[in-house]
Parts: structure tokens; sequence; C-alpha cells
């Protein structure tokens, strides 16, 4: 196919698969040939929604300036009243050139920290010092979804979007919203279903003044809606299966990389929800390999909550693998008729990670093999422990991040992980993303821990920090805090 | 008074007073002369508590090491992988060294951004390109408050704290149980009045692991007992009235210049509650002056809450002044009889600023007076239309931040901001610190709308962002993106 559009001649080729039935053509419009004059796509494949192709940005590394070095990169460091040296996204861009860099959108995304925890570390069973929480809450949104969303926006921009939408009510819908606001460059709509709307959930997408369209119906239904709308509307999709926002995510583990002196860590854990992260973390250390900029791969796990174990599921169970680039993927749609036969549906506190069919499914079967990864499950109990011990001994972070840590915790236990591996686990929310669950956990309301928690199998909150009640008298504070503090 | 403890040489004198009847000699012990050995502090002056002497960390420039132009700092910006290098507070440690750079705690904070916005330029009446948006919610804990933490913790570490306490409820007890926690070099104890706890505000503090008191009796108890427990105690104590936190607070300025490429902005525009960052912003720029290291002052204005008017009726209507450094403090104290008589209370939708007695008063007024500053003050609805503009053109703030926002409009409508002034509104805390508020302007249910905002005198959201229902087809999604989006 030749060159159409503005694509830049170094990005070579951009290929699509829809491996699980999530595939719709509404989405395609973004990418597939028909619009690829409009949409400035040089090269794209389209295949069909079962089989095993993946939709990646794939570049040409030979046209392209690479670095001979990671620690090249660190030049960006002493620039950084450019902001494009400040993003924690861009100042990675040959790494992810798929724009032009003067067309790349940034917020100031990617100011996020990698940090030591000895008292998570001693949670998890790591050694002292080779622990690590790499903190995405401290992006502008609260989210790691900024640096997907600034690199899918940058694309959206780049192809003359005017408009860009999604189907969320979470983080996702957040961190839209909050590019269109702080940019001005496109109209940020969101889909949502209806029923009572969870305005709490929407609050960002409301503040940053986001078209906000409640559809008659359920969460499926808001999905289908914002595929065909945006397909005939010309409104760019930016929900999980766009892969530019996997590019952006790549830049998580380059910022790991960097803040371990370019030294490349034995374990990445990471919350499995749509997969994304996973897909891209093996999508950039392939790249990295491939490139020579790293000598070893990581080993990656990926943690489910037992509530949302599709993953889990497939890879654990029903032996879901690559095989090379061949993989069984009517396993996968096996699982998804039983499911709907049987109207189950994922249900975890951890909502950022509550998917029933993961969208990135096969290219996370793909970094499962690149990575040697494993898959493990943990309960919506031993998410909130694991979350007390990330209050307590970190940042904080919302539920579902924290099932990065309670699967640390379990792969050491097991011996997979061994204490003396360098472990660095993703933290991807902020911890005010969901103060009830905080709230609940530490609560003394017996009623209000059952209404969140309980209902959810939680039983017990060992690590609850409550507050201790004492008289106005100097005595009573005096021995309260020497008792317990 | 010979030197003692550790304190080092050259930062030579920490002056203190309490001008205002807050003082208390609890809070004096973590600076007395008493305890000048125990806490390694070289000189200190304690004056009573009406006199118009100031409670100050004072150096002894002559004998430091000051850059001879802040250009040179930028020194810092390539070493981002020396935590220090890396703080937003520590890079700046040559203009706040009151402890040696390497006893210097950092968590990270300081990753904070300074955004030009066109569409809340447009609300303030600024001319485009002249008016930004510093954005402190950024910081780890999501409040300014980290600045100054990072550097009272480093204080407290350095006079062998083993444990550091506050009285509140909101954004200072976050920070100090954030640095508690992520360090583990102390224990955080917060003092919290008792009544019904909102769990809510304090989940962060819970969070992190702080030990928390919940005195039988109000905000006021909690306050007397924490500075007459860390007294007796030995507990280091962060309430507002300490001064090494005015020091971490100035490099917020710092950063707005450093973003400006130390260019003086025309006026910095801040919420005014404890009045803790106007003082220190004015102790900033004074000691930058006079180094030499910028030619002129910016004005700055601070904005009060209608609601929690102390100092606009102070200086506005009562005339309180500088007066070369003899302020008639007795016109404060006269006032806070007044409002006891009447049993007046502080009432204001912005939490982060609704304080009766600013402990910071006569500080802020040196600050007026070095800054050419003017006070107003703006009502509920106007800090919550305020709110909505910021997050309809930039990243969100919590309401007290628009307080900023609200004045500076009505500083322009005034003329005295030009519209071409270049203007820097300080948003103090983030969007997520308070989604109620967010929540029940956006909202379409009148009920919420009246209980959480009619009740504060608010009567119409005319920013407000609703979400648009609509049925499940196509054609009447269509329609209602073509009309709203």
């Amino acid at each position: 196919m030749a060159a159409v559009g503005r694509f830049p001649a170094h990005a070579r080729s951009v290929r699509e698969t829809e491996a699980i039935p999530l595939t719709d053509p509404a989405y395609q419009q973004c990418i597939s040939p028909a619009c690829g004059a409009k949409y400035g796509i040089d090269e794209v494949r389209v295949a069909c929604s079962r089989c095993g192709d993946l939709l990646d940005v794939a570049y040409d590394w030979n046209r392209l300036s690479v670095p001979s070095a990671l620690s090249e990169l660190q030049q960006a460091w002493a620039r950084r009243d450019d902001p494009h040296c400040f993003s924690g996204v861009w100042r990675f861009h040959r790494l992810l050139p798929f724009v032009p860099l003067e067309q790349c959108v940034t917020v100031g995304e990617g100011q996020t920290l990698l940090l030591p925890s000895e008292g998570v570390a001693r949670y998890v069973g790591s050694k002292p010092g080779r622990f690590y929480l790499q903190y995405e809450g401290m992006n502008p949104s609260g989210s790691f979804k900024d640096n997907g969303m600034s690199a899918a926006f940058s694309h959206a921009r780049f192809v003359g979007a005017s408009r860009a939408a999604c189907a969320s009510t979470g983080n996702t819908s957040a961190s839209l919203a909050l590019y269109c606001s702080v940019t001005k460059l496109m109209r940020a709509v969101i889909f949502v279903g209806s029923g009572k709307i969870a305005y709490g959930k929407l609050s960002q997408a409301l503040d940053y003044g986001a078209l906000t369209v409640q559809i008659a119906g359920d969460f499926d239904d808001a999905m289908a809606r914002v595929k065909e709308v945006s397909q005939q509307l010309g409104i760019y999709l930016v929900n999980s299966v766009n892969p530019f926002r996997l590019e952006g995510q790549k830049t998580i583990m380059y910022r790991v990389l960097e803040a371990l002196r370019w030294e490349v860590p034995d374990w990445i854990v990471v919350p499995g929800g749509n997969l994304g992260n996973s897909s891209a973390f093996g999508k950039a250390f392939d790249e990295l390999l491939r490139l020579g900029l790293i000598d070893r791969m990581p080993r990656l796990a990926i943690i489910n909550a037992a509530g949302a174990n599709t993953l889990s599921e497939l890879v654990q169970r029903r032996k879901l693998c690559w095989n090379r680039g061949k993989p069984p993927l009517e396993i996968a749609c096996r699982y998804y008729d039983e499911m709907d036969a049987e109207g189950r549906r994922a249900s975890t506190i951890a909502s950022a990670i509550e998917i029933n069919r993961p969208v990135n499914l096969n290219k996370c079967i793909r970094a499962l093999e690149i990575c040697s990864g494993v898959v493990r499950e943990v309960s919506d109990q031993e998410i909130l422990d694991a979350k007390a011990q990330v209050g307590a001994g970190g940042l904080g972070c919302e539920p579902a991040s924290a099932a990065s840590v309670a699967g640390a915790r379990k792969l050491v236990a097991e011996g997979v992980i061994g204490r003396d591996d360098r472990v660095v686990c993703i933290l991807t929310g902020h911890q005010l993303k969901d103060p009830n669950a905080t709230v609940a956990y530490h609560t003394t309301d017996q009623k209000l821990f059952n209404d969140v928690l309980g209902s959810r199998g939680v039983s017990r909150a060992s690590f609850a920090n409550r507050a201790v009640s004492v008289g106005n008298r100097y005595d009573e504070i005096a021995q309260a805090i020497e008792l317990y503090g």
C-alpha cells in the first residue's frame, strides 16, 4: 500500500487485529484503509476478528535515530524548560516516534516516582532494598492513563480530529477530558450507561467540561454506541483498543529504567484489567532488547482480581499461550460464551480492573511470552490488605493498584519471585481516586464496613488504622500516645 | 547566645514571635531557648504574644554560598537522578539552607506545573498569554502542604525528633502522615476534635498509618491539647506556626520563576487562610531582591473567602498595616474579641481556608507591605463558578484554590490588575481532594445541590456541565452530540 496522508515516513507500519470478538468495525474507522487517507495512516492491515494478528504501531528502526544507549536519553533532563523534555512521556520520543515531536501534546504528564519501600518490602517478603513502587497516581488526572492519553491525543491531533470519544465512567474519561480541557485542541465526548450515574466517579470528566452522553442502556450499550457514533461522525476513539495509547504506556517502563539508572529489574508486577499496561510493557522491552538497549528481559507478573480473573482463567487453567504467534484464541471465545451463558460478570472492589473481556488479551499473551510472564489472581481481601500496607509504607493508591503488591506477595511466598529479586510493583492510580474503600477499611462503623466491603467477601481489616478516642485531658492523651505512638 | 547543638553555623538566627493571641508556650518548646540545646537552635528570640516581632528563619547570607543568578540553580536539572536535585523544594536548597542538604528529607515533592490557560484567562479578563495557573495539587499528598512539610520534617529530623504532631483534619494531616509513612523516620500523631469525624477528610492520614487521636472536644480543644502534649512529651509540632514550613513554601515561588525563565510576574494571587503561603512568598521575594537575584517585586493579591474574611476585614476595613514594623495589632485583638463575643465562626465551602484567626497574620501584613499587596474577599458562589472555570480550562482544583481565580477576576474588573499584567494564580489543592463540591455543582439533583451548596448561599451553577440523557439509538445520540459537542 502506498503512503498516504501525513503519517511520517519512518513510522512504517500500523497493523491491526482484533483477536477476540470485541472487535468492531466502528473502531476500525480510525485506522482502517478506507479512512487511511483521512487519518494519515501509512499502512494498515485489518485482520478478521478471530485471527491471531495484532494491532501494533510498528517502526522501521533502521530509518530512525535510535539512541546508542538509554543513558543518552538523559540529555533531556537539562532541558526541563522545554515541555517535551519535561514530559515523562515525550522525553522518550525517540522510542515512540509515531508523530513528529513538535506535534506531540503534553500537559506535564509522567512526573511520577519510583520509591523503594522497606515497609511494603517486608509485607511482600522481599529483602530490603530490592522492592520498589512505581507511583503513576501522580499524573495530572491521578492515574497512569495520562501516559497513553498523551500519545493517543497526539495522534488524534496529528490526523486532524476535532473531537475524541470514549465509553468510560472512570480513569479513562478523566484523562481524556483533562487533555481536552487543558489543550482546547478537541472536544471530549464521554459515553456512559444509565440507571443511577455514579457522579462521584464522573466528577473529573464533568469538572473538565467533557460532553457526557448518558445512554439509556448499560456499559456494553455505551461501548457499542461510542464505536458506531465515532465511525459515523468521524470522532477519534480513544478506548483501550487504540494502539497509540499503548505506545504512551511504554514510557512507564522507560521511567522505571531511568530511575534504576538504566538497570533492568528482575520483575515488573502490574494489575491486569484490560491488559494495556502489560501489553505495552512487553512491547517496550521487546523493542529495547532488539535495539540492543538492554541486555536482558525482566519477568512480568500480571495480577487479576479474583472477581475479574479472565486472564488467570485462560492462562493458568485453560492453557492459553502465545504458541509461536498462533495462540489458540478459540479457548477465549469458548470461555466468553460460557460467561454469557451463565450470566457471569466481573465483580471486584478494584473497579479499575473489573473487566470481563480484556481488550488487549492477544497482545498480553505475547507480552507473557516475551517476558517469561506469570499470571496470578488475588481476592478483594488480599487487595485491601495490600492497599493498607501501601498506604502505611508509601504513597497510598486506589484498590486496583494494590493488586500488584498482593500478587507480588503471593509470588514471593510461592518462591516464583525470589526474596533477592529486584521487584517493581506498578501503582496505577492515586489514593484519592477511591476514598470510599479507604474509609470503609479503616472505619469503626461496622455497617459501613459491611456495606462497602463485607458484601464483597472481605471479612477483616487486619491492618486497619482506627482513630483512638480520648477525653479532653492531658494525661489521658499522653497515655494513649505512649501506648499507640 | 552561644551556638549550641548541631544547628549549622551559617543559619545564624531563628527569631520568634506570636503577634496574635494564638501563641502558646507549648509550641515554643520546639524553638525556645530552654530547648535550644535539645533542638539544636543556635539563636532564638521569644517575643511576647502581642508584640510585633516575627518568628523567622533568618540567614546570614554573607556566610552562605548564594547563587550569582537564579539561572545558576538550573544546574540541578541535569542531575535529576539525585533526589535532592529532583525535589522541587531541595533543588533550591541554597535559598533555604537551614539544615545541611544531606539531612533534607524528600519524598519527591514539588513536581508541580505552571500552566497558561486561555480559557481561565478569558474568564478572569486577562489578555491571552498573560495568565498562568500554578498547580500545587500535583504534590504527593495532593496539596501545596508538602512543600512546607518537607522543610519542617527535615528540621524535625535534624533536631532528632522521633514523633511529629499536628491538629488538623485536612491537608496538613495528610502531608505529615505521608512524610512519616514514606520515610519511616518519625511517627505521625494527628489530633482531631470529636463529634462525628469526617472520615473522608481523614482518609489520607488513616491510610498513611498516622496515630489519630480523637479528643472529646472541638478543633480548638484539639489545637490546645496538641500544643500541650507536644511540649510535655517532646513531640515535634508542625502546625502552621512552625517557621520551617514557610521556608519550604518559599519554593513555590522559586518554581514559578523557574517556569517563567526567571522573569518576575506582575501579580501573584493566592488564597488566604492561615496566611502561610502569602507570608512565605513575601519573604521569598524580599530575600531575592536583597540578594540581587531579582530586580523588581511582583505584587501580591491575597483572597479570602467572604465567610472567612479576617484578613480582608482587618486590612481593608480596619486599616491594619505594617506601619514600619509596628503594626497596630490591637486592631486584630479587638476584632477577635468581637468575634468571640458574637459567637461568630468562619464558614465557607472552601474548607482549606475556613480559618478564624490566621496564625501567620503578622508575617502576612509584612508580605503585603513588601509586595505592595492587596486583599479581597469572594463569595462561595464566586469561588464555585471560578472552580468550574478552572476545571473546564485547566487541571481542576479544590474549592479553596479557586478563590485565587475568583479574586483575580475581581481585581481585573476593578482595574487593579491590568489586562496586560502577567498574572499567576496559585492552585493549592488537587481536584480530587473535594469531589463532593464538584459533584454538587454539576448535578441535576436539586436536593444534593441545596444540601451541599444552597445552604451556603450558592444559588446558581452558571457553568454546570450536566450529563445529557439520550435513548440507546444512533440518531438520538448523534443529534445530541451535534447540538452540544
